[in-house]
């Protein structure tokens, strides 16, 4: 409550990034880290140095052998050759040393063990000379007493600890540790492992942060939930900025528990910032309590790990800056509009296709979290940019190691859980090889073969007219590229309807009907092309279905729209349905096929994916999961004309 | 002892890297990690999925509002405009709702609140109309029941744990976390802060070790040093492997203490590998006792780090893979030679000077710990290579991160202490900015600037026939460029003696002689060129002083030099000799000066240290280490004529 004095009216509203983090250095980190504490070199991995470190002896820090064999004066072997043996006395001339052994003042050479001969009586005879110091490491020749060893600022290292310790250093001065109080808020909020009702939210924001805070090196304290009551939150907070350095308030994702939050800085401290131009994360709130600082962290999962990111970590250490992760230059596959009000944080899978590297950005809802999970980067659009045409070449920076990315099979199109498998199968084989697949549907992956956007593509798309699959679409969309198309695997289509089938539907024509909901897939999806075929075929009329224009993108979330009552048929494949416990009324026997170009066929990613796809396990894993049919995996390949 | 059967002779004398790591993957890595453990998801941060981890709830697990508003039939919105308003009956028509808030079956969007206005009653009008599922979270939009959330042998992150818990994942299945038993090994070894007697070695490797095993997520167990005795290392080895479930030895620098590893290992179990074609870490033994790992680690630092590296970590953590760090596009400063009879591992420094990333090797030996510090990457020379051409583009693998490395500024040229300063004080201030310093002396910088591979040069080259410092040399090698020159420091040369002058030297004529042994510096370093300036004026005769051809590439190595006895003189800057306790015969005072090519002069990084050098702070620094003299900073534009 910093004293009685007046408090200053230091609240921001919607401030940009760029000041927010001005403040968040000058009245926050500064003052935070001015304490340093004095730690032993054996305990210090992590740590953060507050000044330069000296190297308070040198290395080696006496004239040391760097050999077996004899210590000597280099002028004693001057003219020895093969026809001029050196006759030296042990004692006088010369001392038998090990690696590392101490080389008398008297001596300023070694001659290696291998080019001394005995000759009895304590003399040797040799046929080699060597120069001045050779064969010696002479004191300070890797470290000089007195040489700064470390700046300030250098977070530490297993190597630099050997360096230290080489330097003679028993502790050092670094800036303290921080801890961090996490308070969850929201009366919705359950801890893992407790049974949940419609409307519970099972509190994970509480346990990333606390995980973020040890990979920084502060020590987390995480509390219990505290429900939406102020009273309570009061004490929550008060208690949390007496026991930790920092605290931070995530808020429920109920719109009244920020303003509790905001309210309760104001009253029991100073609120410095309030709204800040960055999305997702634009609700954070940055205060002081008691002098320490108080950050409240919106409760979306995608905001609330941008906001503790961005405005909690540089406060946990400060050697943490927003810029310090990688950054790495990326073809955009997607044109992506940002609004001028924010800057725009987007994640974006990446993947290493010819000599470029292509990033797709993922969904940007902020509820997402499998998009930080399947994130490679993050893609930062400035306030002042409306966004980024395809094609453009942005920076992105790294959240897996690049060796990841480029190691990742990249795969766009028609979605299948086998996909899924085939990447645990990679996983599993433990050379790092990975795939990052984008559910875009068939003509999607097609589209992305023709941008040289994809490894791979896997494809059903069923010719009306022919009957047959994909060739039809290589031809017509493929053309001037080599390409081939891998066969094998069959899948059985149908309709998912709800266990016991309680709306009796025995095909197609009995999808036509207000009291039936369809859950349908989107336009240009293998699935899609098939439903109309069969609509068409049936003579039905898609206006006479409802929810014919609900287009879901993938076959599980058709089969959750089923399960979940949203809709009460879907068409999908059977492998979802087995999954998900619905039942599945067999329409069509599909080829689900993969389009390799000729350029990427040696690939070793692509080589690899071929190997896992054709072994035993796999076709194992398809017969459990049902709905396969495997009739010998085979390439064809195509040369599709320019006209 | 693996039972009482005949050993398999599996003896490998300096295999392949590559054949090392099939049979360290098939005959080690493999069977050690047979075994999974069951942990909480709130405790698996950095631990190593050993199967898939399926979610088993979805998230959202009820369709959710995603506003503050009211649910309601979407059908029954439609119409509404703003000279149409819709009135709905509470509780009939539509519910309030809050954010996160579970929507009625019987409704399927969501109204905004700021859309609704109150008509008392129990009724509402509204001019909006939204679509079916409009503001409503629906099941699964997050995570589908089944998806597939982290494939096998996938590295545990702070998101990861959000989306786990989000999945309804409470335990789950990973590797053990591996036990290390670490024995460092020599007669010569001492902990760090005992004291210090010739001959002695402070251990650093091991705390080196522990400190990778930590960071790979293994459990380290260090043992004390145990003496080149084959008994107590006998007792030691069997103890580290009843405790641990990998043992690791690392030898002391003698040659002796290697032999002692092999026989004890070939003794107690069997020798898999001993010698491996990679250089540094040649001499590593690779084997097993009880069916447990045992690594024989050679005791120079180098190695040892290269070693535990590249054997000992893929054993401690199979996700980690030699090959999985980052690795990027270098352009090599430097020719580099390499045998062909092993791969060899450089370290490099790397820097950004224009659109290219520089690469600049390190010192190549063995013990040089600074090195590891220093280096910003490892290019990896295979066996089949001879080397590199300077100019050559080369796939290096990154130490840190790509972002320290751009924000550093490269200086390569004279060495002064001054610019460790001027890091520390870049550093200090936070913004991640640092200097990586080549030291080649003044006319390597000069060659540098011309070939694009320095931001700045610092240099202090005195033009013999004008008696001014560097501008001569700019006109000579740097034509057709356009560079700025920044003066403003000064600073004494002069005579390093022993502290008391016991050889009473008081000019450059007393170093003729044959009691007085020299510390030269290399030819193209500005004290050269100042010394046989004053040489010549003196009309000393080089060939008459001792040592005149012995070349060291720093002050301080001349400074030291000198402290250890090793020499007499030297010449070198009066910081130097105050740091390290030596007299100083002042004999000139001379420019130390910067070269700047002119499109570098508005990089961040050169205007940073331009803003770090005029500051007050430096200057006293500058003080308080004596013997530089400022004359305010200028800076001089020279456009060079082709000819």
């Amino acid at each position: 409550m910093e004293g009685y004095g007046l408090k200053r009216n230091v609240y921001l509203e919607t401030v940009d990034l760029e000041e927010a983090e001005q403040i968040l250095k000058r009245d926050f980190i500064m003052p935070l880290h001015e304490e340093s504490e004095t730690i032993s070199v054996l305990n210090c991995l992590g740590r953060t140095t507050k000044e330069p470190i000296f190297a308070t002896i040198s290395n080696p820090h006496y004239n040391a052998s760097a050999m077996d064999g004899i210590a000597l004066k280099a002028e004693s072997t001057y003219g020895a050759h093969e026809r001029n043996e050196v006759i030296l006395c042990e004692g006088q001339d010369f001392m038998y040393v090990d690696t590392g052994d101490l080389i008398d003042p008297n001596f300023n050479a070694v001659l290696m063990i291998e080019d001394v001969a005995p000759k009895g009586d304590g003399k040797v005879g040799t046929i080699k000379s060597v120069y001045p110091w050779e064969n010696v490491r002479v004191v300070g020749e890797d470290i000089v007493c007195g040489d700064m060893l470390l700046p300030s600022n250098h977070r530490i290292t297993p190597v630099d600890i050997g360096a230290l310790i080489s330097g003679g250093i028993v502790e050092l001065v670094v800036y303290k540790q921080k801890t961090v109080g996490i308070i969850p808020t929201g009366t919705e909020i359950v801890n893992p492992g407790e049974s949940l009702k419609p409307g519970n939210i099972i509190d994970s924001n509480s346990r990333v942060f606390e995980n973020m805070v040890i990979e920084s090196n502060g020590i987390p304290r995480r509390y219990n939930p505290v429900p939406d009551d102020i009273d309570k939150l009061r004490k929550a907070l008060l208690k949390s900025i007496q026991e930790n350095d920092i605290t931070v308030i995530n808020a429920g994702s109920s719109a009244g528990s920020e303003d509790y939050t905001v309210d309760l800085i104001r009253e029991l401290g100073d609120v410095y910032i309030h709204g800040i131009a960055i999305k997702p994360g634009k609700p954070t709130i940055i205060g002081k309590i008691s002098g320490k600082p108080v950050i409240g962290v919106p409760g979306y999962p995608v905001s609330a790990y941008i906001a503790f990111k961005t405005f909690v970590l540089p406060l946990v250490n400060p050697s943490i800056r927003r810029s310090e992760d990688v950054r790495i230059d990326v073809t955009l596959s997607k044109r992506i509009v940002s609004a001028l009000k924010h800057e725009e944080v987007v994640r974006v899978k990446l993947g290493k296709v010819g000599d470029i590297r292509i990033g797709t950005p993922l969904t940007r809802g902020a509820g997402a979290t499998m998009s930080l999970v399947n994130a490679d980067g993050l893609l930062r659009i400035p306030k002042a940019s409306e966004g980024y045409e395809a094609g453009s070449i942005v920076k992105v920076q790294l959240l897996k190691s690049l060796d990841t990315i480029d190691r990742s099979l990249v795969s766009i199109g028609s979605h299948d859980i086998l996909i899924d498998y085939l990447n645990d199968f990679m996983a599993k084989s433990g050379d790092g090889y990975t795939i990052s697949s984008a559910h875009v549907g068939s003509l999607g992956g097609i589209m992305a073969i023709r941008k040289g956007e994809t490894h791979i593509a896997p494809t059903h798309l069923l010719d009306e007219e022919t009957g047959i699959y994909n060739i039809g679409f290589i031809n017509r969309y493929l053309k001037g590229k080599k390409i081939y198309l891998l066969k094998g695997i069959k899948r059985w289509q149908g309709i998912y309807v709800e266990k016991g089938n309680p709306k009796n539907i025995k095909g197609i024509e009995d999808l036509v009907g207000n009291d039936v909901m369809l859950a349908n897939r989107q336009r240009g999806s293998g699935t899609r092309v098939l439903f109309d075929y069969l609509l068409k075929n049936g003579k039905c009329d898609p206006k006479s279905i409802n929810g014919y224009d609900r287009e879901l993108t993938t076959h599980t979330s058709v089969a959750l729209s089923v399960v979940s009552g949203n809709s009460d048929v879907g068409l999908g494949i059977q492998s979802v349905a087995n999954l998900m416990g619905l039942d599945f009324i067999p329409v069509a026997l599909e080829d689900y096929d993969f389009i390799i170009p000729s350029e990427y066929l040696n690939d070793s990613r692509v080589q690899y994916f071929l190997e896992q796809i054709q072994k035993k396990d796999f076709e194992e894993y398809l017969k459990h999961l049902g709905g396969y049919e495997l009739d010998g995996f085979h390439m064809s390949t195509f040369e599709v004309g320019e006209s």
